[in-house]
């Protein structure tokens, strides 16, 4: 196992849900926003937009949404945004049709420059000392996020984060052993899963800060079930979402 | 700006695209797989797979689709999946129905599971000295790359990576300006295409080494030339390959 900073700092990635009462400054800030633009972008089209939300107002309603009362709390939060709108501007303003800009291979494209990118910043930010948060939550109810974030035709906001100075120091949550989610040449089709027994014994060993009185589930309990089971949520309304949004109009 | 070796290393990441004849050693693999294991999972589902191609014949098929000369030739190949098999297979074994996971929902938290941990093992790439270009093209004929790769139900190839020491050392390519990325709070819709004038210029000063005698199009001209015109290419082929695979099935 080869060691460096950046490495460390990754394979002790800890989520963060409590940060101290402090905002980044202006040069965290600046910091974040050039690392953003420098990530890799699929083709040059750079369709990827980041939006920092410090209005209180709309930081309550995101929260609400969301239903995390980290969101826009402690530290600052941060949308990352697929976003064509721009390039679709660029080419009516040229004189030209959409084109391409409504197909779904776009918006794919769109989707990896912006978790591209989300990542990225992720990595700086723990470069600096500082902790995040994943915000999958803002899709929790997808139009309803859509009115409070007020966007344009042919964005989508695909992920948030809260970044801040941590206030708690969570346990180091275990992961599938590589065994099950790394392989060479052909996917194995034979998994079984008493295999993950040792895993699932460890799993129960993780006191999850969100409820520190209680262990959590084993890892196949939780994947078969709750969360996994077919029920009906407002995070289904992505695809008409998308299509609203003028994104992947050839998918019908 | 704040500066460490992490950050130093993003805002001066270039794509690689021609590596020395050298393959990762045993302990570069295994930092990258346990970066990618460490990565940040929407719901705590592990939703993503990793591939290293490393048969000859396998590489020269991938290859010849990504029509791209320096892919799994110099260097290693990697296939980033979004991958719901394995938790189906864990509800089935255990007695369970399938669930959520042919919803579409669950697919794009599968798409950021894999997407994030693709940026994640870039960082580590660069970290130690290696480059990487993400290869984008192992969804141009996505339909045949599935049968080279033989996956499974509710798996998807998300983006590749070809990885290895930098045998070239390209000029760092000039990025939109922050102020046409990054918003505070509100998206401007009052986008004006001469703003870029002095980028467009920028643009045209940088050298493409996979033509060096020749500078490279404004972003406007790229944008709102060939590459987003409306033509018919088998990447179109994709809501296909996604119901077919058994994903977002919700979506009509």
């Amino acid at each position: 196992m080869i060691h460096n900073s950046t490495i460390d700092n990754q394979i002790n990635h800890r989520s963060i849900r409590k940060f101290k009462d402090q905002k980044l400054n202006a040069e965290q800030l600046e910091t974040l926003y050039t690392v953003f633009q420098h990530t890799a972008t699929s083709m040059f089209m750079q369709n990827a937009t980041l939006l920092h939300i410090t209005d209180e107002a709309k930081r309550a309603k995101i929260r609400e949404l969301c239903n995390q009362q980290y969101v826009g709390a402690e530290g600052d939060l941060f949308i990352f945004v697929v976003d064509l709108y721009r390039n679709q501007q660029i080419r009516q303003q040229l004189g030209k049709d959409d084109g391409r800009v409504h197909m779904s291979d776009l918006f794919m494209q769109g989707m990896d420059d912006t978790l591209l990118a989300w990542q990225n910043v992720a990595n700086a930010v723990e470069s600096m000392g500082l902790g995040y948060v994943p915000l999958g939550t803002i899709n929790d109810h997808p139009l309803a996020m859509l009115d409070v974030l007020d966007l344009p035709q042919l964005t989508f906001p695909a992920l948030g984060m809260q970044v801040g100075v941590p206030d708690q120091e969570p346990q180091l949550k275990p992961r599938l052993p590589l065994q099950f989610t790394t392989f060479e040449n052909d996917y194995p089709r034979d998994f079984q899963v008493s295999d993950l027994a040792d895993y699932d014994q460890l799993v129960t060993t993780y006191y999850d800060l969100r409820d520190s009185n209680r262990r959590i589930d084993s890892f196949t309990k939780q994947i078969s079930g709750a969360k996994l089971d077919s029920h009906k949520i407002d995070r289904d309304q992505l695809p008409e979402l998308l299509h609203q949004q003028g994104l992947c109009l050839d998918w019908q």
